[in-house]
C-alpha cells in the first residue's frame, strides 16, 4: 500500500446510466478535483458507450488497483470484466446479473485487502436483479452478507447542506410506524454518531431526532409514539453521553436556521429523511452505508432506464459519492 | 362598497407575537407594498406593545372598515376591542379567550357583509383556547361553523415556490393512513383545483398527487395504498377532466425541476406537505383555507410565546398572508 490507493467503482446495472455517469465523472476529473478511481467493468461496453456519445475517453486496462493512480490523469482505469455480449441501454438482461454481482464482490474484496480505499456502487435494479436470481433486496443487504456483519447496517443520505439517517427505510409507511422501537432508534443513533465522529471528523456530534407525528405529537394529542418510544430512546442515548435532541417537529427541522443547530437528523421513516434532502439538493445526494468495516458510498439515484443511452444523466451525485468516499477514507486513516 | 375594501386582521392570542408582527407589517407597508388592512384589536395593548419596542406606530381608531383605506398610509387602523386588562407577553390568560373569539367573529361578519375583502387571522393557541372554553380545534373548524359549511374545508400552504394541499392534517400519522379514502382524496382535489382556478387565476391547473409510501409503493412492494386508494382516486379525477398526475414518489417531487411540472401538490399527510414547504420557505409560508365563501389566510406559524415581547418575531409570513388575501380577493372579483 502506498497511501494513495484508488477508489473502486462498480459497474452497476449495465443497461442503466452508470456507465455514462462514470465516463462523465472521469471527463470532469480535473474541474471536480476527483480522487483517483478505477471501474470494475467491461472495457468493450465502456468504449461503445463513450463512442455512442462522441466522448473521447481513453481506457487503461489494469490488472491491479495499484496501477490506477498513475494511469488516472490520462485514462480511465478499468479492472476488466467481460460481459461477452452487447448491452442495449434501457434494456436490461437478467443474464448479466452474475457479472453485476461479480463487480460488487471484486470491489469489496479489494477494499478488504486494502487495495482500494473504498467502494462506490453504481445503481442496480431490484427487479432485474431478482429475475437474475439475486437473493438480496439491494446493495446494502448484500454488502452486510459479504462482510458477515452481525449488527444491522445503517443508511445515511448526505448533501452539502444536510445529513439524514432514517431509522426505518424500504417498508410501507404503515410498517415503518409499527416496526419502530426504542431499541431500533437507539442502535441506529449509536451507529450514526460513531460515523459522525470517525468518518466525518466531528468530535462532538449533535444529533437532532425527528418526531413521527405532526408537531411531534403535540404532547400526545396527535399520536403517542413520541411519548412511548422516541422520548425514552432519546433519554437512553443521553445517559450514554450522546447529544441527542428532540423529538423535533419534522416540518420545522430542515430550514436553513434549523440546520445550523445539528450535525445530522435521525428520521423515523424514508420520506421524512428523503423529502428534505432531495428538495435541497436533488443531484448531489450521496448514500453512505454506515457501520461497515469498509468505506462504501453510492449515488442517490436509480438505474434511470429512460435516460440510459441519451448521455443526459447527471454525474453530479456520482462525483459527490466519490468525493465523500475519499473524505471518509481520509478521516478513518487519520 | 368602494372597491377598495380593506383586509381585516384579527388580534389572535394577545400574549403571542401577533401584535408585534402586525405592527412590524404596518411599519414596512411601503416597502412591501401592502394592501390596506385594519386590525380588530385593543388599541391600549397595541400602543403598549409598540412603546415597549420603541416603535412609533400611530393608531387610527375606526368605527367602520370604510375608514381604513384613507387612514392606512399615516396610521394603523384599529377597529377597537377592549380587553380591560394588561397583557403580559408570553403569559396567556384564558380569561381573554372571549375577546379573541370576538375578534374572529367580527372579522368574519365584516367579510360576509362585504365591508372587508378578506380576513387574515393572527395565531391562537389551542391549549389556551381550550382552557378558555373554546370548543373548536382551531380557526379552520371555527370558521366552518360560523359560515355553516356543509362540505369540509381544505387547507393549502403556499410559499412563492410551492403550493401544497394535505388530504389529512392534524391527526397522528397512523390515523392519517387509516383515515385515507378515495372519496377524501377526490373531494380535497376538487376543492384544490377549484381554488387554483378561481383564487389563483390558473386556467388549467396541473395537480401532482403524492404517493403515501416510499417510492409511491413501488408497484405494491412497499404498501398497497397507492393501488387500492390513490390510483382509483386519480382515475376518478381524470374522468372529471381534472389534470391529476401521480401517484408520485414524494421524495423526488419537490426539487426545482419537479416543481416546474405542476401548480400544486396534493399530499397524503401533514409532514409530507409541510416538510418541503418549510424547508424551502420557512418565513414566507401562508396558510389558506380553501372552499370558504370568504377569503381567509393566515401566517404559517404559531403564537411563539418564547419570542413574544422580544420584537424579534418575523412579520414576513403575515406580510405574505396579507398579500395572498389581496391576490385571492382580486381574482375572485375579476
Amino acid at each position: 500500500m502506498t497511501g494513495i490507493e484508488p477508489i473502486a467503482v462498480t459497474m452497476g446495472e449495465p443497461a442503466g446510466i452508470g456507465g455514462e455517469t462514470t465516463l462523465k465523472a472521469w471527463l470532469g476529473r480535473t474541474d471536480t478535483n476527483l480522487p483517483p478511481f478505477f471501474v470494475i467493468d467491461d472495457p468493450i461496453r465502456l468504449t461503445e458507450t463513450a463512442h455512442s456519445q462522441g466522448w473521447t475517453v481513453p481506457l487503461a486496462e489494469i490488472s491491479d488497483p495499484g496501477e490506477a493512480a498513475a494511469a488516472f490523469d490520462s485514462a480511465l482505469p478499468v479492472l476488466p470484466l467481460h460481459l461477452g455480449m452487447t448491452v442495449r441501454p434501457g434494456h436490461p438482461d437478467p443474464a448479466l446479473v452474475g457479472m453485476v454481482v461479480r463487480s460488487i464482490e471484486t470491489g469489496v474484496d479489494l477494499c478488504k485487502t486494502g487495495k482500494a480505499r473504498g467502494i462506490v456502487t453504481n445503481p442496480i435494479n431490484k427487479h432485474v436483479m431478482r429475475q437474475g436470481g439475486f437473493a438480496f433486496p439491494g446493495h446494502t443487504e448484500f454488502l452486510a452478507s459479504l462482510l458477515k456483519l452481525e449488527q444491522s447496517e445503517v443508511m445515511m443520505l448526505a448533501c452539502p447542506d444536510l445529513k439524514v439517517v432514517p431509522v426505518t427505510i424500504h417498508v410501507s409507511l404503515s410498517e415503518a410506524i409499527s416496526s419502530l422501537t426504542e431499541d431500533k432508534i437507539v442502535e441506529t443513533a449509536k451507529t450514526a454518531v460513531t460515523a459522525l465522529i470517525k468518518d466525518f471528523g466531528i468530535a462532538s456530534p449533535r444529533l437532532a431526532v425527528a418526531g413521527l407525528n405532526p408537531h411531534a405529537g403535540e404532547d400526545g394529542d396527535m399520536g403517542r409514539e413520541e411519548i412511548d418510544i422516541i422520548i425514552p430512546a432519546i433519554n437512553r442515548l443521553r445517559t450514554m453521553g450522546i447529544d441527542a435532541r428532540g423529538p423535533k417537529p419534522s416540518d420545522t427541522l430542515f430550514h436553513r436556521q434549523a440546520r445550523s443547530t445539528y450535525d445530522a437528523v435521525l428520521c423515523m421513516y424514508h420520506d421524512q429523511a428523503l423529502i428534505p434532502l432531495k428538495t435541497l439538493g436533488f443531484d448531489c445526494g450521496v448514500n453512505i452505508t454506515l457501520g461497515l468495516p469498509i468505506v462504501r458510498t453510492s449515488p442517490d439515484h436509480g438505474t434511470a432506464f429512460d435516460l440510459a443511452g441519451t448521455g443526459r444523466a447527471s454525474e453530479q451525485s456520482l462525483v459527490s459519492a466519490l468525493r465523500m468516499a475519499d473524505e471518509i477514507a481520509r478521516h478513518r486513516a487519520a
